[in-house]
C-alpha cells in the first residue's frame, strides 16, 4: 500500500480539469484526447514552433511523445520544453521506439539533456536506450528478472534525473530511490495502439493536479490500468475493449479508484 | 419552427452524396471522415499546395479547420480556398482555437481576409477573436447572457459577411439578420474529441446540396445534434456514445429528421 | 477453391507477429495499426527520411500509401522502399487517389518506375490510372463488364511486373497470369473510413509469413474481408460496424479462415 489520497487526487481531477498540452504523434493524437476527456481532462495538440510556447503557458501538464517523429518537431518540442521548465509546468516524456532508431535515441538525449523532465515514461528497452553502457549491461538480465528490472529503473531514475516509469505486465515507477508498483492492468492492453501514450497523458494529467511526480505517475497508472481491468472484465476482443476502455475512464468513481488501485511500495 | 424543408434536404444528401473536401487537424481527420460516411456524404481529406486546387474543383463543398495549424498549411487552405471561392464550391471554416495563440487569431483574420467564407462555425470566445473591440467588449457579456449573445453573433456575422454560427448548449446561427436557434444536443458531446469538428464537416456536406447558407448551417447542426441526442438515450460514456453517434448518422431517416429537428427563428 | 493452405498462413501470422512497417496517410493510421494489432501482427508508423531505412530493416513487410501525400513525404517512401528492395522485404503500394490529381498519378509512376512492389491494392481507376493508354481504353469498359475488368487488371499486372488487386464488390488479384476471384466482404465496408487500407496492410502482414504475393494478396483479401461479413452479421450500422470488424479480426481461428474463405481461381 501507499499513503497517496488517490481519491482526493482523482476528485480534484474532475473538478479542476487540468489542461493537458501534448505534441505527440499523429496516430494516437485522437485516442490520446478522447482519453484525457472521458477521464474529465481537457486535452490540445499544438505543434508549431510558432505557437507551443503559447499554448503550454495555459497548460497545466506538457506530454512530450516521439512516436512519429520529425526533424522539424524536435524543434517544437524543445521551445515549449523550455517554457514549461521555466513557467514550472510539469513536463512528462514518451521515448517511443527509443532504441529502435538512432534519430529517435538521439532525441531521447537531447530531451534529457536540455529540459527537466518530471516524468518518463516508456517500455524496458526504451528506457534502457538512455542508460549509460554499465546500466544497460545489467538491463540486458532485467527482462528476465524483475529484481534487476527495479534496480536498472532505479539507476536509470537517478541517472536523468526524473521519475522513471519502466511499464510492463506489473509497472515500476521510481524516483531513484522509493519504488513503487503497480499491478493494475489487462492483457488486452497490448492489442491496442496507443495505449502506452495514453497512460503516458494519463499521468500527466494527474501532474496537472499534484505538484508530486511520483504520486501522479503512480496514480495515473493505477488509474489507466484499471480502467483496462474494468473493460477487460467486460468484453473480450480489442475494439470493444477499446470503446469499454474509454468508459470506464469516465465512469470510475473516486471511491471505486481508491478501492481498486494496486499500488506498493516496495 | 423554421420553413426548411429537412426532409426533402437529407434525401438529397443521400441521394447525392456531396464530395467534401477537408483541410482539417490531425486529431479529427479520422472522426470527420466516419463523420461524413456515416451520414452519407463522401470525405477527401488532401493538404498538399501542389494539389489542393485540383482537389477541391471536384467537390460540392470545402472545409478549412485550423485545429493543429502549421504555417505551410495555410497556404494550402488559401490555394484552395480561392479556386472554391472561383469555382463557387462553399467554403466552411472552423477557426478551432482562435483566440487562444496569435498564431490561429492571426490565421483566421487572413482567412477571412482573402476568402469568401459561406460559414463560420466557433464556440463563443473563437467567434469573438474576429470582431472589432467594440463588438468584443459586449461578447464579454455575451457567455452570460444569451440574449446579448445573438447580438454578438449578429454582429459578428455582419462584420465578417458569412454565415456564423456559435455553438454551445444551443446553437444560433445567423447571417446578420435572420437568427436560428437550434436546440438539438446532447451533453456528452463535449466528452468526445472532434465532435465541433464534425458539426462544421456535417455544415459542409449541407452545403452541398442546398446553395442557401443559413438553410445549410441550421440543418447540419440540427443533424449533428440530433444524432447525439440519439445516442445519448442509448448510452451514457463517452466511448460507447462516440460509436452510437456515428450509428445514429447513418440511421436517422428523412423522416426522423423532420420530426425531431428542434430550429426555431428567433 | 485455391490450393492455399490458409490455416497455416493465419496460424503463422499468430506465431510470428510480422512487424509492419507503414508510411500511410494521417487518415487511417490509428485504425492501421489498430487493424493489425487485431489480427495478431505488429505496427509501425515512422516517415521521418533520417529513421525510414534502420525502420524498415527490422519490419517484415513495408506498405507505401499516398491518401494524404505530401512531397516531402516521398523522398522517405522512396529511401525506405529502396532498402526494402535491398533486404527482399516485400513492399506493398496502395496508390490512394491517383487518377484524382496529378501529384498523386505522378506520385505512383514513380514508385512503380523506381521499386520493384510486391502488391499494388486499389480501386479500378486508381489501377487503371498506371496503365497505357490502350489498356485504360478497355478500361472504361471494366466498370460495367467484370470480365473486362479481369483482363485488364491482368494487362495491368504484366505491365508494371507486381501483383495487382483491383477491390470491389467482387476482389481481383492476378500476378498477370493466374486470377484468383475473392468473395467475402460486406457492404458496409464502404461507410467506414481506411477499410481500403486497412486490407492493404492485412496483404502486407500476410506478406510477412509468405513469400508467395498472389497468395498473401488472396489471403489477406479474404481474412480482412471475412472479418466484415462477421461484423456485418452482428451489427448493421458503421459505428458498431467499424468495432466490430475489429473484434472480428481477433476472434477468427484458423480453421474459421479455412473454412469461410471465398476464393476462386479463374
Amino acid at each position: 500500500m501507499v499513503d497517496y489520497d488517490l481519491r482526493l487526487l482523482l476528485e480534484r481531477l474532475r473538478n479542476e480539469k487540468p489542461l493537458v498540452h501534448n505534441i505527440t504523434n499523429y496516430v494516437v493524437m485522437n485516442f490520446t484526447a478522447n482519453t484525457l476527456l472521458a477521464m474529465g481532462a481537457s486535452p490540445v495538440m499544438a505543434h508549431a514552433k510558432e505557437e507551443v510556447e503559447e499554448m503550454v503557458s495555459f497548460a497545466s501538464a506538457f506530454v512530450i511523445n516521439i512516436g512519429t517523429l520529425s526533424e522539424h518537431w524536435i524543434e517544437s518540442m524543445l521551445r515549449a520544453g523550455r517554457k514549461a521548465n521555466e513557467l514550472g509546468v510539469p513536463v512528462i516524456l514518451d521515448p517511443v521506439g527509443s532504441g529502435a532508431t538512432s534519430l529517435r535515441t538521439k532525441t531521447f538525449r537531447q530531451l534529457v539533456k536540455e529540459l527537466k523532465l518530471a516524468v518518463v515514461r516508456g517500455n524496458a528497452s526504451e528506457i534502457l536506450s538512455i542508460a549509460s553502457d554499465a546500466i544497460k549491461t545489467k538491463g540486458v538480465d532485467a527482462a528476465h528478472d524483475p529484481e534487476q528490472a527495479l534496480e536498472t529503473a532505479r539507476e536509470v531514475a537517478k541517472e536523468i534525473d526524473s521519475v522513471v516509469a519502466i511499464t510492463g505486465s506489473v509497472d515500476l515507477v521510481t524516483d531513484g530511490e522509493k519504488v513503487i508498483r503497480c499491478y493494475n492492468g489487462h492483457p488486452l492492453l497490448g492489442s491496442v495502439t496507443g495505449t502506452g501514450c495514453a497512460a503516458t497523458t494519463t499521468i500527466a494529467a494527474f501532474a496537472g493536479v499534484t505538484k508530486d511526480p511520483l504520486e501522479a505517475t503512480s496514480a495515473g497508472l493505477a488509474f489507466f490500468g484499471l480502467a483496462g481491468e474494468l473493460a477487460g472484465a467486460k468484453v473480450k476482443s480489442p475494439g470493444s475493449f477499446m470503446i469499454s476502455l474509454l468508459d470506464a475512464l469516465y465512469e470510475i468513481t473516486p471511491e471505486e479508484f481508491l478501492e481498486k488501485a494496486r499500488l506498493e511500495e516496495v
